[in-house]
C-alpha cells in the first residue's frame, strides 16, 4: 500500500456542506487512473475544518467508491481523545490505513507527540502513516523523533515534507531518514514540486496534493522514477513547473481546489472559509495552465 | 470593560473531562480579586482542544460564577461557519463580549481573515475583541489589516502580541496601532512579561495570563501602571521575571497549569493531551517560585 502514487482528493464544500455526490466522483477518478492508494481526508481533503460526524461521512465515502484501492484515512485532531475517536470511526469506515498528522495550537514538545502516537497506535488495528507536515502544524520533526515513533507498533510509513531540490542533498537528506527507522517503515514524499526529487532520492511513495485531482497528469512521473527513470521523472515535473510555482505562491490547496473547479468536478467555491481560494486573475491562470498543460 | 486587568482562567480537565467544579473555584477566585472582566476560553483557557458542547457548558459556568464581573468568550475555530455558532452559543451563554483569533491550518490571507471577521461581526450583538496571537494561530497582522478590521461593527478591542522590551520602541509601537484604529477601539497587551511595558506605552489593558490563576500577584502591576506609576509596574514585573524566563521557555500555559495544579486549585494534569505539562523538574521549579514570589 506505501509505494507509488497516493492520491489526495479534496473534500468538496457545497455552500459549507458536504458534496458527497462530487466526492464520489473525485474518488472514482482515482480508481479509473489507478492510483495506488487514495489519502482521504489529509490537508488537501480539509480534515482540520470538519467535525467529526462529516468526518465520518467522508471516510466511509471514500472507502465505498474506492472498491479495491486501499483508503488510507487523516485522523489528525488537536486534542489526543478526539484523534482516538477519529481513529475507531476511520476503521469502522473500512480505512485501510490512518494518516496522523501532531497539529498543534500551542507548540508542542517531542514528548507529547510521542505520547500522541503512543496512545494512539496502542489501540489501532491498522497501518499508520506518520503525516510530518510542517507547514500547517507548525511542528518539526527530528530523526530521533522519527526513530523513537517507528518503533511504535503499526507505524508503517513516515510521509516527510519536501526533499532539498538539490539531487545530492535530498539523497543525503532522505538516506538519513531511512537509516533512522526500521525497514519495515516506508518513506514517502510529499510537497508535489520535491516529488520528482524525493523519489529519484529513494522515497517509496508520492503523497500527492494534484495527483488527488488530475492523477493521469501525474501518474508518468512517478512511474519514470520508481522504473528508476530519474530523467524522464525530472522531465516530467519540469513541465508542471508553472504549477508548482502557482503552489508556493498561493497554497496547493487553493490552486488544485481551483483546478478542480475550472474543470467542474467539484461546485465553485468548495473550500471551507475563511479559505476564500484564489482571486480571478489567479483563477484565469489556472485556466490558461489546465489547457496548455492538459491537466486530466 | 475593555480596560484594567482582564484574567483569562484554565480550564481545567480532569481525566480528559472539563471539571466544572474546578473552573467555578477559579472564577470566584477572580471575582473576589476584583478582577476587571474575565476571558473564558482564551488559549489559555484551551478553547481549541474543546468541542462545540464542552465550550457552552465552560461559557455558561464562567457566566453564572461571575456575577457581575464581565465575561469575554473566545469563540475561535477553524472554519467561519463553527465560529458563527460558536458566537451564537456565547451569547446565548450571557457573554458581555467575545474574543475571535484566526485561527489557522492552512496558511490564511489577509482577505481571508478580514472576511471571518466581516461575517461574524455582521450577526453579533455583543461587542468583539480581535485576538492576535501569531504564536498559536500562525497569522501576523499588519496594521493596515487592524485598520480594515476596527471598521467593522462591534469591534471593540485589539488584543495585541507583546510589545518590544525597550519602553521608548513599544510606545512607538503601540502609537502606530492607535492611530491606525478609531478612538473608540480599546488597544490591550498580551505576553505577561511585556505587560508592564505595553500599559506603560499606551495599552489600556492587560489580557492576563498569570492573572487568570493569580490575580492577587498580578493587581498592582496594572494598578500601578494605569495610575501612571510607570516605575512601580516596571518593579513589580522585574519582580515576577522568574516567571517570565519560565513562561519563554516552556510556553505561559504548561507553568501557569502547574502553578494551579501546585495550588491544588485544579486537578493534576489538567491540560488537554497532548500537551503532557512540565516535567518534574519544572514543577519543583514552579512550586520554589509560587513560594518566593507569594503568588496568590
Amino acid at each position: 500500500m506505501f509505494t507509488g502514487l497516493s492520491a489526495f482528493p479534496l473534500t468538496p464544500l457545497d455552500d459549507d456542506r458536504f458534496d458527497e455526490r462530487a466526492y464520489a466522483g473525485l474518488i472514482a477518478r482515482l480508481v479509473r487512473a489507478g492510483v495506488d492508494s487514495i489519502g482521504a481526508l489529509g490537508s488537501t481533503g480539509s480534515y482540520a475544518y470538519l467535525d467529526r460526524e462529516e468526518r465520518r461521512r467522508v471516510a466511509r465515502a471514500a472507502v465505498r467508491s474506492a472498491g479495491d484501492t486501499p483508503v488510507i484515512v487523516g485522523i489528525g485532531a488537536l486534542r489526543t481523545s478526539h484523534v482516538r475517536a477519529l481513529a475507531r470511526d476511520a476503521q469502522e469506515a473500512g480505512a485501510a490505513g490512518v494518516l496522523l498528522a501532531p497539529m498543534s495550537y500551542q507548540a508542542l514538545t517531542d514528548d507529547d507527540v510521542f505520547g500522541l502516537y503512543e496512545e494512539v497506535t496502542a489501540e489501532l488495528s491498522v497501518p499508520l502513516v506518520v503525516y510530518d507536515n510542517p507547514g500547517t502544524t507548525h511542528f518539526t520533526f527530528s530523526n530521533e523523533l522519527y526513530a523513537r515513533i517507528a518503533a511504535l507498533p503499526k507505524v508503517a510509513a513516515i510521509k516527510i515534507p519536501p526533499v532539498p531540490l538539490d539531487p545530492a542533498a535530498a539523497r543525503e537528506h532522505v538516506a538519513a531518514v531511512r537509516e533512522a527507522v526500521p525497514d519495515h517503515v516506508s518513506i514517502g514524499v510529499s510537497g508535489d514540486g520535491a516529488a520528482a526529487t524525493g523519489l529519484n532520492a529513494g522515497c517509496r511513495t508520492w503523497f500527492s496534493v494534484l495527483g488527488g485531482t488530475v492523477p493521469n497528469t501525474v501518474l508518468p512521473l512517478v512511474k519514470a522514477a520508481l522504473n528508476g527513470d530519474s530523467e524522464a521523472a525530472v522531465a516530467e515535473s519540469d513541465r508542471l513547473r508553472p504549477l508548482w510555482e502557482m503552489f508556493a505562491a498561493h497554497g496547493s490547496l487553493r490552486v488544485t481546489a481551483a483546478i478542480a473547479e475550472h474543470l467542474e468536478l467539484v461546485p465553485p467555491h468548495c473550500l471551507p472559509r475563511p479559505l476564500l481560494g484564489l482571486a480571478a486573475a489567479q483563477r484565469e491562470q489556472v485556466a490558461r495552465l489546465v489547457e496548455e498543460l492538459r491537466l486530466a
